[in-house]
């Protein structure tokens, strides 16, 4: 079984609400966040994946909230790829706070061609980059 | 059949990417913008609700991204209601430009009692508010 | 004397921070958004600009706050050019609210060449469309 | 001479513009990002700032724009405290990449009551606190 790939970060004050709470728009950025050190990990970062001709971009998004981080909260967020498709890569996250769960998220990224902006396979470095965090599929898993 | 809730809005050049379009978690954002105004048309909006001693908090949010909403476009944005439940309202969102589809979502939020933060029933005149915009559930449909 | 350039707009949930009130950086995006507008109604806007040949980056901005906007406040905001220098653009701000100052602000343009990002005179149709707005300077006025 | 305060951070793709830099307004949230590092330096956070029955808001930021920092660029923040007045504290911040200077600013904050919202003075313990970054007064330096 893969370990997750970690990411920690601080809750800042701009990105929590009235309700004193991280905005819930920014719980999606923070995936982001976590992705682009995914990425840095894999293959050398978001701008070294544009340098060899191809962007990505998020096809999919499901949320859900299951706690509220508060601002100066410390988050770990644990990352995993659940399935690494023909063009697309599916990732899930879990943010905890000290050990509570606060938030799980599934993406789904499609790679697409800098130039056109069409789907273009997933290059070979970028899936060998990619597979450490690689979890077996559950049985319910989607497929992209 | 219901008519959705519209609100319209400009995307601003802070919002966007260095990909030149909207950030993906602003999407959310915009839903949360959305969802204010619906409040706003259903029950005088969020601080009187607030005052009602109740307060909504968002329990899970799916997004589709199917196209990309530019610096300076024009999107329209259709709010349904798709599910009133005991303590849960579930909504669903078409952001479109130009008659193009961009993104849809669907969120479910909670209704929490303002001190004890701990779920509430729907108030009445929430739930009356919101059904103007109820559209009837699909076969598929996700029951909260 | 000229009359200046008004935009309004409602403050945002997500755009607040636990204080309630606008988060102190959103006071600068809400300069940004409504020269953004003045850029519009000047000339056609920014991406009319770009497509000139000409980019705009700001070189300074001073902001006094004197009040707090709240969520779902909606403020009017005042511009006026303050100076139309070789190659840069002066504008001044007042946020009101029901008449209430919130905050003023002086923010400075420098219109740049879109190819070398290299300071470059201001065009004459730039000029001209930002002359409506245009006021008299006062004795200390800065000339930039 | 005192030391400065330093705090480094790197831009989120989130944070940028279609220009490809950080957009304007988030140097004053960086900003922001540094100070609440500061106070908990200082006197252990915001948080136990409030518990104390003081709040601080901001009453005037000045920011001279430089040069630019991009996506994923580590910036390197240097903050000075430049006066601490009865009721009011001045702090000055560089923004540096690779020893390239991007920002300036000067930022004045000031203490209130909690529950009043009027101001108050700054206490002991704040001040002492922040005395380890505080700068002589330059000749021209203002003082609030």
């Amino acid at each position: 079984m893969a370990e997750p790939f970690v990411y920690r970060l601080r809750v800042r004050y701009g990105e929590c609400d009235p309700q004193g709470v991280l905005f819930n728009a920014n719980y999606l950025a923070y995936v982001d966040h976590t992705i682009t050190e995914m990425w840095r990990a894999a293959y050398g970062g978001y701008t070294a994946m544009l340098e060899q001709g191809v962007d990505i971009v998020v096809a999919a998004a499901n949320l859900r909230f299951l706690g509220s981080a508060r601002f100066d909260d410390e988050v770990t967020i644990e990352a995993t790829v659940t399935n690494l498709g023909t063009t697309s890569v599916s990732t899930a996250y879990r943010f905890l706070r000290d050990g509570d769960l606060l938030l799980e998220a599934d993406l789904r990224h499609v790679f697409v061609d800098r130039e056109t902006a069409t789907k273009t396979p997933m290059p070979e470095w970028a899936r060998e980059g990619l597979m450490p965090w690689l979890v077996a599929a559950t049985a319910g898993g989607s497929r992209a």
